[in-house]
C-alpha cells in the first residue's frame, strides 16, 4: 500500500540519504544486522543514506526472523516510526558509519528455494544444450524450482573459494567453469501451516522483504550431476546475499503488470493485482588488474515469466510449509538482449565466445580474484529511487 | 567403536527390554523427545523396552541438536550414562510408558538432503522410463542426491494430507499417483565448516544416529515437474521420520563390507573401513478395511550403493558445511528380488501391475485412509538385536 511514508518530497536529517542516486533514501529503509566497531554483539539496524540506525530498541535480538513474522500491518508501523526519527526537523541522534560496521547475514534462513522464472535465461541455457527444442514443454505452464542449500548462504563480502568435486567421468579437481548468477531474493513474511496453501491473492501479503542473491554455479560439476535430480554439489558451496533487505513496504510503488503470457495458465496461478517488480540488476565484474569494476550486463526484473506472487501460491499449493525468513530466489535474471545476460554461460555461450575485458584479459568463466558486484534498484518516474545496495564476492583458489 | 555397552548378555530392570525381538533393549538406548500425559513441556528421552527414561537432566531441551553436536566421546559417556541406570542390578526410577506419551519432531533440522544410493532404485525407476538404458552414465561414479524441503519434515504418526497440484498440462487436482518411500535418515553430528570438507576417513565420525524416513511422493506431479531442475512439489508436502534416534554409538556392530563396485571410484571417496550397515528396513501396509498389515518388501540396507560415509564425504567435497541435526536420507532402499522394492511405483511397474491384498482390493498407489509402516532392525549373530521403532503415516484426502 502506498501512503504518506513514500512522500517524495520527505528528506531525512541524515545529508547522504538525500543525494540524487543514495540507495537508502528515507523512503527506504532496509533492515538488517551490524556489529558496531569495537562491539562484539551483532543487532539489527535500518540503513539510511551512508549510515545505520540502531533500532534494538525496537526490534531485539540478532536475525529479523522476528520482524518477518509480523503482520504487514505491524511491519508498516515499524516503517513510520523509523521516518519519524529520520526525517528532517527530528531530532538528530547518534548514527553507526556503514562502512566501519561489520554486517552480518541478517536472517536465519530455514529453506531456500531457487526459482527459474526468467524465460529468457531458460530458453539462452536450453539453446545452447538443445538448438531445435530450448524450452522444455512444462516451462510455460508450472513454475520450476528446486531447494537450495540453507547453511552455506553467506552474506556480501565473505570470499568463495573456488569448489573441488567431480568434472566428468574420473575427473576429479578445482572447477574450470565458476560462474555466477544474478537472482532476487524474496524473504517470506508470516507463512503457512503445513497442509494449508497460501492463495495466490493473499501471495504477496507473505512477502516481507527482497535481497540480492548471487547463485555461484561450477558448471562441469553441474553437467554431470544433475541428472536425474537437479544441480547439488554444483550449487551448494555458497551463495551470497545482500545484507540490507529492502522491506515489501519501501516496494509499494513498483510493483507492474507482468508480460503477457502465450499459453492460459492454472487458476491457482492467476494473479489479482499486479505481479511485477519494476527492479533493474546490475552485475559488475573486476579482475584483480583492473583498478574499476565494468558493467557486464543489466536486466529488468519486471520481465520475469513468473511473479513473486505465482512462486509462493504454487510453493505452496501443495501443502508445503513456508517460514519466516525462508528464502525464495526467482533465479538468474535474464533478458532477450546480450547485454541482458545474467550468467556467464549465457553471456559466453558456455565459454565459446570468451569476454574481452579492457585490461586485455578474457574470461570464459571466473578466474581466482576475480569479483563479481550485484546491484539493483527501483526506479521510476515521480518516485524516489530505491536500492538494494550490493552483493559482492570475491573468488578464492582452492 | 565396540565397547562393554554392547555386551550381548546385559540385561535391564525394565523387564520389557528384555524380550526377545523387542527394539529397544539396553544395548540401543535411542533418544527421542516427548511429552508426558499431563504435562505441555517437551523434553528428551531414551527408549528402554516399552517405556522412557527422562533424561533431561543430562540432556536439556527440547530438540537433540545439542547432543547431536557432541563428539563421540562425550555421546558414548551418555550412553555408559545411561546403561549405567538402567541395567539389571541398578536401582528402578519411575518411568514413562512409550503408548502413554506424545512424540515429537526430536531435530531441529537445518537442512534435508535426500540422496540416490540405491543401485537397484535407480535401475528399476530407470527401466520403467528408459528400459534399454536404466542407469543414467553418471549413476556409478558420482553419488546422486538432491536438496529436501527441511520444514515439512513430520514425526511418525502425523497425517498425511494427499497434496493437490499439476499433474500434466492443464490439469489441477489432488495427486492420483501417491506413493512411499522407504529410506534410511543420518542424522549429522559436529560437521564441518564453509570450505571444509570432511574428508572420508573422517566421514563415519559425522554420524550421530538414524531414523527411519517416508519420502512420499507424488508421481504425476514429478513426472511433470521434474525437468530440469529435479523433484519440487512432488517431494516437499511431507517427509515422515520414525521418533527414536538410534545412536551411532549403538550401530557399532552391524558395520559391514558393501558391495564391490565395478568401475573405479576416485580417492575421495574410497572408505577405509567397511561402511555399509547391516540392517533391514520393512514396508508394511494397511487399507482401511484391513484389521493388520501385511508386508509389502523387505531389503537389506548394506547393499546400497553408496555408503554414508560416502554420502557425508561427497556431500562435503566442495566445502558444503553440514550441520548438527541435518538430515540425510539415503534414497529409496530396494533390492534386486520384486519383494525388495522399496516403493510402489517400482512394485506396480509404475500403475501397470497392481498390487492385489488380501481383502480383495488392489492398489497401483495410495488411497485415503491407507497407512504405510516402515521398520528397520539390525541383526547378526552374536549381538542383540538393534531395532528403529516405526515410522507411520496415515492418507487424509485433500
Amino acid at each position: 500500500m502506498i501512503d504518506e511514508t513514500h512522500d517524495p518530497a520527505r528528506r531525512s536529517w541524515v545529508e547522504s540519504a538525500n543525494r540524487p542516486g543514495c540507495d537508502f533514501p528515507i523512503q527506504n529503509l532496509p533492515l538488517g544486522v551490524f556489529t558496531p566497531p569495537g562491539s562484539a554483539t551483532a543487532r539489527i539496524g535500518v540503513a539510511i543514506g551512508e549510515a545505520i540506525l540502531d533500532v534494538s530498541d525496537w526490534l531485539p535480538g540478532d536475525q529479523l526472523n522476528a520482524y518477518m513474522a509480523l503482520s504487514s500491518a505491524d511491519r508498516a508501523d515499524f516503517r513510520r516510526h523509523c521516518v519519524r526519527r529520520l526525517e528532517a526537523g527530528a531530532k538528530p541522534c547518534a548514527l553507526y558509519s556503514q562502512t566501519e560496521c561489520r554486517l552480518h547475514r541478517p536472517v536465519t534462513i530455514g529453506d531456500y528455494t531457487d526459482f527459474y522464472a526468467s524465460i529468457d535465461h531458460a530458453t539462452n541455457v536450453g539453446k545452447l544444450f538443445r538448438p531445435e527444442n530450448p524450452l522444455l514443454p512444462n516451462y510455460k505452464h508450472v513454475p520450476i524450482a528446486y531447494h537450495g542449500r540453507a547453511s552455506s548462504i553467506v552474506v556480501s563480502g565473505t570470499p568463495v573459494k573456488r569448489p573441488q568435486g567431480q568434472l566428468g567421468e574420473g575427473r576429479f579437481g578445482p572447477t574450470q567453469e565458476l560462474d555466477y548468477e544474478v537472482e532476487v531474493g524474496f524473504f517470506v513474511g508470516p507463512g503457512n501451516a503445513l497442509g494449508e496453501p497460501i492463495a495466490i491473492a493473499k501471495a504477496r501479503s507473505h512477502i516481507a522483504g527482497v535481497c540480492l542473491v548471487n547463485d555461484w554455479s561450477a558448471r562441469d560439476i553441474q553437467r554431470w550431476e544433475y541428472q536425474p535430480l537437479g544441480p547439488f554439489l554444483a550449487k551448494n558451496f555458497a551463495t551470497s546475499i545482500s545484507p540490507w533487505v529492502v522491506t515489501a513496504e519501501a516496494l509499494a510503488p513498483f510493483w507492474t503488470e507482468p508480460p503477457p503470457h502465450d499459453v492460459p495458465i492454472l487458476p491457482y496461478l492467476r494473479e489479482p493485482v499486479p505481479g511485477a517488480l519494476d527492479l533493474t540488476v546490475e552485475v559488475w565484474f573486476r579482475t584483480a588488474a583492473m583498478t574499476e569494476p565494468i558493467r557486464l550486463s543489466h536486466a529488468a526484473f519486471k520481465d520475469m515469466y513468473w511473479t513473486a506472487g505465482q512462486m509462493i501460491a504454487h510453493h505452496t499449493v501443495n501443502g508445503c510449509p513456508l517460514q519466516p525468513g525462508d528464502l525464495i530466489a526467482s533465479g538468474t535474471v535474464s533478458g532477450p538482449q546480450p547485454d541482458n545476460r545474467g550468467c556467464l554461460l549465457e553471456l559466453t555461450a558456455k565459454g565459446a565466445e570468451p569476454l574481452r575485458l579492457p585490461t586485455g584479459e578474457t574470461r570464459t568463466f571466473l578466474h581466482d580474484g576475480d569479483e563479481v558486484i550485484l546491484t539493483g534498484y527501483c526506479e521510476r518516474p515521480g518516485w524516489v529511487r530505491i536500492g538494494l545496495g550490493h552483493c559482492r564476492g570475491t573468488i578464492r583458489p582452492q
